[in-house]
């Protein structure tokens, strides 16, 4: 079947869906769900952070109060009290943001799914740092997109790498600039404040995906470049990190003229996200809820960092590089150039450990000497008897 | 700005966004929400057949039993047991149907975005009903299909009508065989076998999309076209209008290869869909209760119908002429051709009843005489005096 990669099927497929490919760390992968596995690989929140018990609590009172609502079809753009919370939430330090700029999302994936809809044509260019999240290729791929590698360091994307050359015709920027998934980097005042003033004057939307933006350890966050770019930055959020993930609740906060296409391109995907968890969302998060809850989610994290980064520091061999995240989930090593990360994963599952080889969040020229680990779901003993048997991996590789 | 319709913004958007319009109806019946308006516009289940306590209890129980579970991150496929029960409720005269073909989604909307986004390329055909359901076109124009419309009678579509040179070079054929929004039509068995024989030899599949099939008023289905030819029909199925659509599950039964594509797609569009909402449904399903929740839904709607139908008897003049359907939501009407059924709708809104105009519900060359109307949430009294008034407003028009 020349046309198509369904082998027993004679039906043609879209060109996107045959680009789709089988993810061979994905297929490795599966078997570190075995108790046995130490397994940095995950980008789940640990479950000891949700509050379900609230959770219960709320959907206990959505559905005695409000049944008939939170069971129906409803409005596309969200359910407006949670519109205005998170509009309220974003606007200080002089800047406003307006309620009919929030869209509610399906989880911050359809944010970008979405946007890639709305701003994406086949062979648009679509920028993105080096390295960049995995599931934002996977998502802009979907409109055909033709990705640009944006330079960038040990502090993240450099502002004066988007040069008018490589930034011709471009649909967008997309950046994470808090704690990164996968490097864990943070990008400083300077830089925010140079992209912020790029974003003013460039033709397309500088994307601010910011699902991480809450976990800074000391609790001092860098301005949003939302907040100094209003007019020019599409602000992606999540209550996936700071409540839990299985919600799938998320939003955009765009402005209303782009706001509005990408409410008609969500009527088009899933008409709305259901009400019922929006409501839940709203009733746990209304009364400052994220204020008292976020900082314990904040000390688990910092704490299990430390132990990792103390765990690295204590075993692994010369040559071996990571950076100190500031907040996050992520830790991002750097070997020896000569040394091939999905293979070394292979030794690791072996071995009972695993992490996820960095390759894959290239959109082009992976480093494949790099690789990703999280903390945040492996209690401290453990951590450091991981790192251990991947430092043991490591050296036999030097 | 000659390649954006961002008036304010110097931002260019995707030609599939510059498409997108809105929808004058959309703008007529935001008025309707008015209390004093008699409403047959609507799509909406009636929430007086939400079993909001059972789903008190489930969610009580869920978050009770599992809620590190329901709240984390889960497999983009679904929730295993509930994908079980999706498939053993379709397994029957001598059919199988494997769990490994259910894709959970976010209502059956979902189901439509992510087949256009498999199967679909700019330009590429694809055959629909005339009329057919609008969700449908607004999802498969967001990959910029090129509609093509198969001849259809009273009955539904005609086999017969699909043509080599009609169906050349086609994607997919999507078609709702059970009470058509909008038509309310249900094929013939005659005719759901020759389309089911038709799927079996053509290289493309046909899409079942079945929200209403369960909606019989005599209890008495007829057999899917997926129950025909298994191999060869993508079954779309929904808990919108058993249970409440406000929880956003729906699901997809296909043959595994293209299942799989279905899955890597979804998994770039939100991951998954909330676990916590599909193991409600699950919790309220798995003991039969759809079984006897359904017939008191069936019992409801045939009523509000039967009081609808005998309400345009009593009051439309000659020339009007409608459908008795079998089941579903929707009554379709057909005016003489004259009639431009937007206009009247201004009128009909101005004296406080709505319907929907027919034309939207065509990919070409709409006819512009006919209109959708929902006897589902307005009871019987009111319905008498919704249809009066209409039937005064187009009296007028004769």
């Amino acid at each position: 079947m020349d046309h198509s990669d369904l082998p027993h099927m004679n039906w043609r497929i879209s060109e996107r869906a045959r680009k789709l490919t089988s993810s061979a760390i994905r297929e490795i992968l599966k078997v570190t769900e075995r108790p046995e596995v130490i397994s940095f690989a995950g980008g789940l929140p640990s479950p000891a952070t949700f509050p379900a018990e609230r959770m219960r609590e709320a959907s206990e009172r959505v559905l005695r109060d409000s049944p008939a609502a939170a069971l129906q079809y409803s409005a596309t753009e969200g359910y407006m009290p949670l519109r205005e919370w998170v509009a309220a939430r974003y606007s200080k330090d002089g800047v406003t943001i307006r309620p009919s700029q929030v869209l509610i999302v399906t989880g911050s994936q359809q944010a970008l799914d979405l946007l890639g809809k709305v701003l994406i044509d086949a062979g648009s260019p679509v920028l993105v740092e080096t390295p960049t999240y995995l599931g934002a290729l996977q998502s802009f791929s979907m409109y055909e997109a033709d990705y640009v590698q944006v330079p960038t360091d040990e502090n993240g994307l450099i502002p004066e790498g988007l040069t008018p050359e490589l930034t011709a015709g471009a649909r967008l920027l997309y950046a994470q600039p808090n704690f990164q998934n996968p490097t864990g980097r943070r990008l400083p005042l300077e830089r925010r404040r140079a992209l912020a003033a790029f974003a003013r004057t460039s033709p397309f939307p500088v994307i601010e995906d910011d699902p991480y933006g809450a976990l800074d350890y000391a609790g001092a966050p860098l301005p949003t470049l939302l907040s100094m770019a209003p007019d020019h930055v599409v602000h992606c959020g999540s209550f996936s990190k700071v409540l839990a993930p299985g919600l799938r609740i998320g939003y955009i906060i765009a402005p209303e003229e782009l706001h509005f296409k990408l409410v008609q391109a969500k009527q088009a995907t899933d008409l709305h996200t259901p009400s019922f968890t929006q409501r839940i969302v709203h009733e746990v998060v209304k009364d400052g809820f994220l204020d008292e809850h976020v900082p314990s989610i904040r000390a688990l994290y910092r704490d299990q960092c430390a132990a990792m980064l103390s765990s690295l520091e204590r075993h692994m061999p010369e040559g071996v590089k990571w950076n100190r995240p500031e907040g996050g989930m992520f830790v991002w090593v750097n070997l020896p150039k000569h040394v091939d990360t999905m293979k070394l994963l292979e030794a690791a599952v072996a071995d009972n450990v695993a992490f996820v080889p960095g390759g894959p969040f290239y959109a082009h020229e992976p480093d494949l000497s790099t690789l990703r680990l999280s903390f945040v779901t492996v209690p401290p003993a453990r951590i450091d008897e991981g790192v251990a048997r991947l430092a043991k991996l490591i050296r036999e590789r030097l």
